[in-house]
């Protein structure tokens, strides 16, 4: 079976997890969300495609859900020493561990050569073996920004626009914000392989990824959309009884003017992208919901609280995308 | 009273330590040494500079000489593992620590924003604080490359050029060397406030820095070289009993076809360069050579054994400066 997933970063990796676990023997291809990559100190930093790589592949920070197992904090901490006392200040937002600056400095090292970023994902998964292709969804520039809502009245930031990770690391999505925008996804072309996967697969998965920020931006590239868009396509909510299971892609869909429901989300990927729909037992109001018309919806529990909860959900997933294709 | 120094790294930081307890209120600028310059892992490495700059703001690893104090491996350690395990490979015979890593990624970052690399020094140096005016001999690429004279008949590398760095650091310039020669120097350009800080000097002082490597380097970019012509220069020999005191100048000599005492140091620099040298009382004979008539030779204890020993040493360097100039 040849399964293709879209994939954001900790839901998605969890998925996948699981989904590993129920389908051994697939062959399944990841087409990471790049969106969120963003230069920190100079260095490539791609949250998603390695939250994915580090989870399959056992180095993983298990508490944190992102970054590596047991890392350590001496590079930041000197760099933030040349922030506070030097001719040069670099963002004190962000964290990276030692060990995922390895990472960080191998992928930009090879940028830096000329390599696209689909090569280096491939040279790093070679080290990480996550048992799935793992391929970005662009090797062109593309990146999330995050159009502020301010409040001319209010004191803090006002209107502006800034990358994803500035917001949602930063300002920890706490400042409205008015829209999100994949800058660049319109020009950008899916990397090699992305179509060829999408073409070939039994079915496209969305994890519980978030939806804006996470699967929107992958299906902002004009192409990766036609290509899914042609297949049979299940998604799993990551919204449960209202609230996003982790993160806050409400604050997500707020800035979009999707309501931060199961079936909210639904609506919004719509009928002609999405063909089948897991919400949770909660949500199972979904199941009949005229505005899902087109949609096949059932109802599980869809918490991710173990391997074995996950693989669950997961051949729930496959099992609908059968029955979708008869 | 103002002095600018041409540097290298270990010899160079140390020599300024005790000559900075000397005269605490010189305006000293330091020329630094690029030759070594390296692209590592995509970072630019300046390993002189840094070694000036961790020795005099208090940073060096004492134990090493270069390096930062109580550094800790991990970033490199991942760096191996990925060269082990990835379709990516980086070399693995330089050693870098996690504390220096921050200040490759500090510089590398600036130099990719489009700074040169005398404002990511000074950038560097405000933190550090090193008390003196810490200055890349060029911004332009101007790089030392060894000749190898190899071997036909015997296994291990042939004839080729390699990096200074790939011969000093991982052949331990165990390989003889036919020529050394600084790339790109011929068209190189003094970093801004080179020439102005030799052309203002009271004297221009050469520390025990590898004559063909460090002070040569330097010299190897024509403009640096006319302007220290016009002044005072003293130099304190590297060679003590026909021996480096430190490193493998001797190697570095021998590839220039210079042997390796006090006296034909001095002779190569030639007259027209060198007005006084500081010779070891072991070297004594030099002090009336007849091969450097028009240099003004003294001969003293010159092992840097310790801050007072160093201290008395660039005091000895100064009175001669004083004597010549009348």
């Amino acid at each position: 079976m040849r399964i293709t997933v879209l994939a954001g970063g900790v839901g998605a990796a969890r998925f996948l997890r699981g989904l590993k676990a129920e389908a051994p023997d697939a062959d399944i291809t990841v087409i990471g969300n790049t969106g969120d990559d963003i230069s920190l100190f100079g260095l490539h930093v791609s949250p998603d495609l390695d939250t994915v790589m580090y989870t399959l592949g056992g180095g993983i920070s298990e508490e944190q859900g992102w970054g590596r197992d047991g890392d350590s904090f001496t590079v930041l901490g000197e760099l933030n020493a040349y922030s506070a006392g030097s001719g040069w200040s670099g963002p004190d937002w962000f964290n990276l561990g030692d060990k995922d600056f390895a990472t960080h400095i191998v992928r930009t090292s090879m940028l830096a050569a000329g390599q696209p970023l689909s090569a280096a994902t491939a040279a790093l998964c070679q080290r990480w073996r996550p048992g799935v292709t793992l391929i970005p969804m662009t090797d062109d520039w593309a990146e999330t920004h995050v159009v502020l809502a301010g409040d001319p009245g209010q004191p803090g930031p006002g209107p502006g626009t800034v990358h994803f990770q500035e917001w949602w690391v930063r300002l920890h999505a706490a400042v409205p914000a008015a829209d999100i925008i994949v800058e660049g996804a319109a020009q950008a072309r899916p990397a090699p392989g992305v179509l060829e996967a999408i073409a070939a697969a039994d079915v496209v998965l969305f994890p519980p990824s978030n939806p804006v920020v996470s699967i929107g931006a992958i299906l902002a590239v004009p192409a990766i959309a036609d290509a899914v868009r042609a297949k049979t396509v299940v998604g799993v909510s990551p919204i449960i009884g209202g609230a996003p299971v982790r993160g806050m892609a409400d604050a997500c869909l707020a800035a979009i003017g999707v309501p931060a429901t199961a079936q909210a989300v639904a609506a919004h990927y719509g009928p002609g992208l999405l063909n089948g729909w897991l919400v949770d037992e909660q949500d199972k109001a979904a199941v009949d919901a005229p505005e899902l018309a087109g949609i096949t919806v059932r109802a599980l529990p869809l918490y991710m609280t173990s391997l074995a909860a996950t693989a669950t959900i997961a051949r729930a997933a496959l099992d609908l995308a059968q029955d979708l294709r008869g």
